[in-house]
């Protein structure tokens, strides 16, 4: 399981055995089930979670329908609002599959900070990926049509398509279902 | 000029008179017109924005028309994607107001990282906050009407609806002009 992410870490820094093992000291590998909860709206918590293997989404509950706003699967890393606010979860986190996740919590981040601060260089750096991802996938949601949408998930991640519900699919794409499954429709047709 | 810079960097950690020297020395206030481009489609830069006065932009240019993706006021930053990517920017930043900006390499940044440990701790933490301040965004976005996104605008960033033209904020609530003028009415009626 540790491989997953040191092969990750890799592409970034090198890290020697004593630093590895300090990773592994931390205990942070967890183990969750399908329709497992992570984070509700209103928690208060402390955790961000990492990716190893499955896939967990985020959601809103609004007027008693959810709203997904997004997927994380492998290698992929969340770190909810309220970890960095410290104010009540405003989403919940649930895992789509089962998952094997890394769960942090900041005193952890801290400690190791503390003994190897190359970590802090390496959380700076993933940080300001993850923003620019996720700029990314802002500008590209706000410039394109929900057709357009679709197809850039399909080029992007066709994955997700195979592993996650279709009105799940459809809300992270801010269309209906029905709208959905028309846009699929004349996709087909056009190919056809 | 500086002291802008100094106010907001204290939110987060204490420099004494030498780390504020270092900053200075490192020349990086610059003036800029309403109006000025300050990077194109396609360039090469590496180059960070942090805005002391004033308003900048970024866009798209698709299909000849501009999509306006985001507003940057006073105090708030922006890292361009290719800054981090090292590929050809993908969208346009320009001025919408005269400015004062500080403009930041990764050469200067990891200069001061070198000389002054902290800095990098402190561009962690402001990431991280970006990153949640884009997310919280992303969300509200996806999860809103538009005629809820430009309500709640009017909450959030009053100043833009003064500051900036109304054909960019119709693209940066992801609508058309004349929907932006409809929902505007509607709301004024509302009002009456």
């Amino acid at each position: 399981m540790e491989q997953v992410l040191f092969d990750y870490l890799a592409q970034y820094i090198a890290l020697n055995a004593d630093e590895k093992q300090a990773i592994i000291d931390l205990n942070i590998f967890k183990q969750y089930k399908k329709g497992d909860i992570l984070l509700s709206e209103g928690d208060h918590s402390d955790e961000g979670y990492f990716v190893i293997k499955g896939c967990i989404r985020s959601y809103f509950i609004i007027d008693g329908e959810e709203k997904t706003t997004a997927f994380y699967t492998e290698a992929e890393s969340l770190e909810p609002h309220c970890k960095i606010t410290k104010k009540p979860s405003a989403y919940f986190v649930s895992c789509v599959e089962d998952a094997i996740l890394i769960v942090a919590n900041s005193g952890m981040e801290e400690t190791i900070f503390a003994q190897f601060p190359k970590f802090e260089s390496l959380c700076r750096i993933l940080s300001e990926e993850l923003l620019v991802k996720n700029q990314t996938d802002f500008d590209s949601f706000k410039t394109s049509s929900p057709e357009l949408r679709y197809m850039h998930l399909m080029e992007n991640r066709p994955d997700l398509l195979q592993r996650v519900p279709q009105y799940q699919i459809a809300s992270y794409l801010g269309i209906t279902a029905q709208s959905l499954s028309r846009i699929r429709s004349r996709i087909l047709e056009n190919k056809a």
